[in-house]
C-alpha cells in the first residue's frame, strides 16, 4: 500500500467509527467525516478564529453529513505542511494562508496578499468578479486541489521592533520574520528575513532569534502578546493590505461531494470571510489603545522608507514574470485593482475624507 | 377565517403542493417552501442579484429541504408592502432595504443607511462583531421578525439631476427620491421628497413627476436607464455610504426552523453581503466609464454642499432622540463605527493613501 493509498483509508476508517454513532441507520452512508490541517495552534486569535467559525458553519449546515475535523499543527503535519498534505491525499482539507507555498509555486503570493496590492475588499472584488476564484482553481489544478478564500486578517500591521525605523537602512542585517513576496522585499533591503510558523514567534523574538516580525494586527498580536518582548509597533504595513485565508480541498475529494455539500463549502468559505474581516477591524482600534496602554510606542513608517518598499516590491514582483501563469495572475489582479481602486477612491474615500471634515472626527 | 389565519393556511397549501412531487417519500415531511417577498422587479441589478444569490444559496445547501419562491413586487404585494406582509404572516419572509420601514420604527434606519453613517465595511464591523445583529432582532420582536442583513449596495451615489447643484439653495424646491433618514434631510434643505419604488423611478423621471433621483450606483443605475432622461451624476452621497439590504423572515416561520436549517439562512444572508458589496464595487468603475461615455456629466458635491447636508443631517438624527430604543440603536452604532473608522483610517486609509503616492496611481 502506498502512502497515498493508505492515508485515504485511514480517513475512511475515521468516517467509519462516525456512523457508527448515527441513530438513523438509513441516512448513515451519507456521512462523511473531513480532516482539516490547519497552520494555526488552536485559539489564535483571527487565523484560528476564521478555521474555527468555517469548521462550524459547515458542520451545522450539513445536518451532520459532513463533519470537518480540525488539526492544528503537530497532530497530524506540521504548520507549513498542510498543502503538501491536502495536495497528496494525506488529508482532506487545509485552512492556512497560501502565500506561506509560494516555493511550490509563486502566483500562490496573490491568493493571500502581495506587496502594495489589495486591501480585504479589493481582494474579495477581484477574486468573486474579476476572475481571481477561477485562477485559484486553474493553480490547484497543478496540485489536485480545490481552493477557496475563507478568511482575510484585513490590513497587517508594519510590525513588531525593538528599536524606530528611520530609513531604508535601519532595516539591513535586521532578523525579520516576513512570510511570502514581502519577505523577498525585504530581503532586497538586507533584513534577513525568516518564515516561521506564528506559534513559534514569541519564543523567536524573546530568544533573539528574531530582531522583530510581523504578524496580522493589533487584536491578533495582542494576543500572542508580542507587546511583552518589543515595543516599537508600526501600524500600517506594505506588505500585506488584507491578507486571504485559504480553505483548499483535495480535488478528489471535494469532487466526491454533493452538489448540496459543495454550495455549503462555497458559502461557509463566504461567510468565513465576511465574518473575518469584520472581526479584525471591528476589534482592532481598541486593542491598539491597550498596546499603547501597555507602554507600546506606535508609528508609522515615513514617506522615504515607503519609497524604498515600493522600489524593492517592483523588482521582486517583475523577478517572477517569467511564469506565465504568475504573469496571467498579476496581469488579471491588477486590472481588477485599478478598476476598483478607482471607484473606491471616488465613493467610500470621498464619503470618508468628507465625513471626517464634517463631522470633525 | 381571519385574514392572518387564511394566509398562513394558504402558504401552508403550498408547500403540500410542493411535498406532492417528491421522489422520497420518507423524506417529504422534512420539505418546505417559503414565499419571500421582494421590494425588487425581477432582474434589477445589484438588489435582485442580492435576493437571487440567497434565495439559491439556501435552496442548494438545504438540498430541497428549503425551497425559497421568490416574488417580485406585485406577484403578492407591492414592493413597499413586504415588511408588513412578513409582519403578519402572509408571507414567510422578504427581501428588502429595511430604512423602508422608519415609519414602522425609525431606528430600522440603521439597517440600511443613516445620513454621515457607516460604509459597507463599517456596518458589516457594528452588525457582527458590535452588537447590531442583536439590536435588529430587539426591534425584530415587536414586529415578530428576525432579521439579517443580506446584501450591501456600497456607498450610494449622490444621485441623477438635470442640472448641477452648486449649493445647497439649488435644492429647494426639487422633487426628488431619496428614502430613509436621507430623504428626511433633503426635506429639510426644501425638496420635496418622495420615496418611490425603485420599479417605477425611471418612468417617474422621464415624466417630470421627479426632478433628480438617487438610486444606488453606476452599475445598478446604468441598468435601470437612467442616464437616458438626466445628465448630470453626482459620485459621493451624504446618505447611504453602505445600505445593507434585509431578509425579514417571521419569527414564527423561524423558530419552526431546525438548527441545521436556521445556520444555512444565517450563512446564506453573510455570504449574500459578502457577494454583493463586492458585486456593486468590482463593477461600478466600469459603469461610471460607461455612463462618461453617454454623455453624463460626473461630479463631486462641494464641500459647502456637504456642510448643509452635516448641518441638516443632525437635525434629523436628534428628532428622533425620543424614543428610547432608537436611542440605544444610535449609541451602539455611533460606538462601533468611532473605533471602526479610527483603525480604517491608521490602516487601510494610510495604506491606500501611500499605494497612491508612491505607485503614482
Amino acid at each position: 500500500m502506498d502512502r497515498r493509498s493508505f492515508l485515504r483509508t485511514s480517513a475512511l476508517g475515521g468516517t467509519a467509527a462516525a456512523a457508527s454513532t448515527l441513530a438513523t441507520p438509513s441516512l448513515s452512508q451519507n456521512k462523511r467525516t473531513l480532516t482539516m490541517v490547519t497552520s494555526w495552534p488552536r485559539g489564535f486569535a483571527v487565523l484560528d478564529d476564521a478555521a474555527s467559525y468555517f469548521e462550524q458553519a459547515v458542520n451545522t449546515m450539513s445536518d451532520g453529513e459532513l463533519t470537518i475535523e480540525k488539526k492544528a499543527p503537530g497532530e497530524l503535519v506540521g504548520a507549513l505542511e498542510v498543502f503538501d498534505a491536502v495536495s497528496s491525499g494525506q488529508a482532506d482539507l487545509y485552512h492556512s494562508a497560501d502565500y506561506y507555498y509560494i516555493g511550490q509555486h509563486p502566483a500562490y503570493a496573490y491568493f493571500t496578499a502581495v506587496p502594495f496590492g489589495a486591501t480585504g475588499q479589493e481582494l474579495t472584488n477581484w477574486y468573486l468578479h474579476g476572475g481571481g476564484h477561477e485562477l485559484h482553481n486553474e493553480l490547484g489544478e497543478i496540485f489536485n486541489l480545490k481552493s477557496f478564500l475563507a478568511g482575510n486578517s484585513g490590513s497587517q500591521s508594519g510590525g513588531w521592533f525593538r528599536k524606530e525605523i528611520n530609513s531604508a537602512e535601519d532595516l539591513n542585517g535586521l532578523k525579520f520574520r516576513m512570510p511570502g513576496l514581502g519577505g523577498k522585499v525585504l530581503g532586497k533591503l538586507g533584513a534577513s528575513v525568516q518564515n516561521i510558523p506564528g506559534g513559534e514567534l514569541y519564543q523567536a523574538l524573546s530568544s533573539g532569534a528574531l530582531d522583530g516580525l510581523e504578524w496580522v494586527g493589533p487584536f491578533a498580536d495582542e494576543r500572542a502578546g508580542f507587546q511583552e518582548v518589543a515595543k516599537v509597533y508600526y501600524t500600517a504595513g506594505f506588505h500585506e493590505p488584507g491578507s486571504g485565508l485559504s480553505a483548499g480541498m483535495n480535488l478528489d475529494v471535494y469532487n466526491s461531494l454533493t452538489p448540496s455539500q459543495q454550495s455549503i463549502i462555497a458559502n461557509a468559505a463566504m461567510a468565513t470571510t465576511h465574518y473575518n474581516l469584520s472581526q479584525t477591524l471591528a476589534n482592532n482600534g481598541a486593542a491598539l489603545a491597550r498596546l499603547q496602554q501597555q507602554g507600546v510606542k506606535t508609528l508609522q513608517f515615513s514617506d522615504d522608507v515607503w519609497d524604498s518598499f515600493g522600489a524593492a516590491s517592483k523588482e521582486v514582483m517583475d523577478e517572477n514574470m517569467d511564469d506565465p501563469l504568475f504573469a496571467k495572475v498579476r496581469e488579471s489582479f491588477e486590472t481588477s485593482l485599478a478598476s476598483s481602486a478607482s471607484w473606491i477612491q471616488k465613493s467610500d474615500g470621498y464619503y470618508v475624507a468628507q465625513r471626517t471634515r464634517v463631522l470633525g472626527g
